[in-house]
């Protein structure tokens, strides 16, 4: 296939070079073709990749993959011109410029339970699974991971505790404002659960080495 | 450990026998504690637990669990009365009532792409995770999940084989609107990455059986 990369850095640079080694044609839609950055990318990626313009790219992929920062991401999709009828690949995350946070805008569950009852130490947990999960959390021998978050270390030992009696593996995924993340978590379960076919029998892994 | 849990539903009752069986001793707080659902409940929980109102559960707990639908968690909070210094483990979701969406008010990089390229078909994909599983997302033997959304699925049929073509597991979210869900997931990746200590080499995966 031909694929055109929008946005060179880290992830499009990784994919170009993923997909290069399987046989697809790669090319990078760059602001400044004959940069140093272009050059090295290329050099990266091997065989098969080319750099141009970032409409050159889009021109070129049968398939068309957004890999620019967010605040990048409207005037690539500008200079990109004709997209119609394309698959293209999303990569982007609105991200704050620190990656601090979302900027698409959104609270919590949690942080509005927190303000109904300001001196009860309020864990997240326990949102992100269905019940057959909680009855049995292993898979294979794999535990499952249970993510949880809040502001008191302590009422957090706590609750990571209780989900490890019923066979999880805890993850501390940080603050009470986590929730914000782990309660969309528990949408995408959902969905994939009930709207996407996966039934009530799967759950989220940590993978790691 | 005492545990009281205000909600008798699935997941109150679930969590509820699992912690009876490791030898916690339950209470569970519900708004009728002598109704039939409530008798059904310490039925299936077993030794070692109890109903009574959601303020004996609040009172009896060393850790209070909060499992109430989340259009009953103010009303319940309220009838819990004290909880002050006490561990509160939150397991609602701000769900609407039928399950379709949060309430929380969010919305995505993805659906304003949409709208920037109104003819390009959008698939959210290769947005929750680090370059190195790009590069390699196998660990021991299992890939690691890619989760796609979008509203074309012979662009998503492509999406999900480019990812497939890195090694990935691709798990299809549903529609674009879905990005909502995604997204958050890539900031739950990095807040965990960056934050948590778990560093880039993890990643997300479905454990089905």
């Amino acid at each position: 296939m031909r694929i055109g990369i929008i946005g060179a850095g880290t992830v499009g640079s990784t994919l170009g070079k993923g997909w290069a080694k399987h046989g697809h044609q790669v090319m990078y839609g760059v602001r400044d073709p004959r940069g140093t950055s272009a050059s090295r990318v290329l050099a990266a990626t091997g065989t098969g990749a080319q750099v141009g313009s970032v409409s050159d790219a889009a021109a070129f992929g049968t398939a068309v993959v957004l890999a620019t920062p967010w605040q990048a991401t409207r005037d690539a999709l500008a200079a990109a011109g004709d997209l119609d009828g394309k698959p293209l690949l999303d990569c982007t995350n609105p991200l704050k410029p620190d990656l601090s946070d979302l900027e698409t805008g959104h609270t919590s569950a949690a942080e509005q339970i927190a303000t109904w009852v300001p001196r009860a130490r309020v864990v997240k947990i326990f949102n992100t699974t269905g019940a057959e999960n909680m009855a049995n959390p292993v898979y294979a021998g794999q535990a499952a991971t249970m993510f949880y978050c809040g502001d008191d270390g302590a009422a957090k030992e706590i609750a990571a505790g209780l989900a490890r009696d019923l066979g999880f593996e805890p993850v501390d995924a940080g603050p009470l404002t986590s929730a914000r993340l782990l309660e969309p978590l528990a949408m995408l379960w959902i969905t994939l659960a009930f709207r996407q076919g996966l039934g009530r029998t799967f759950a989220f892994k940590v993978l790691r080495h």
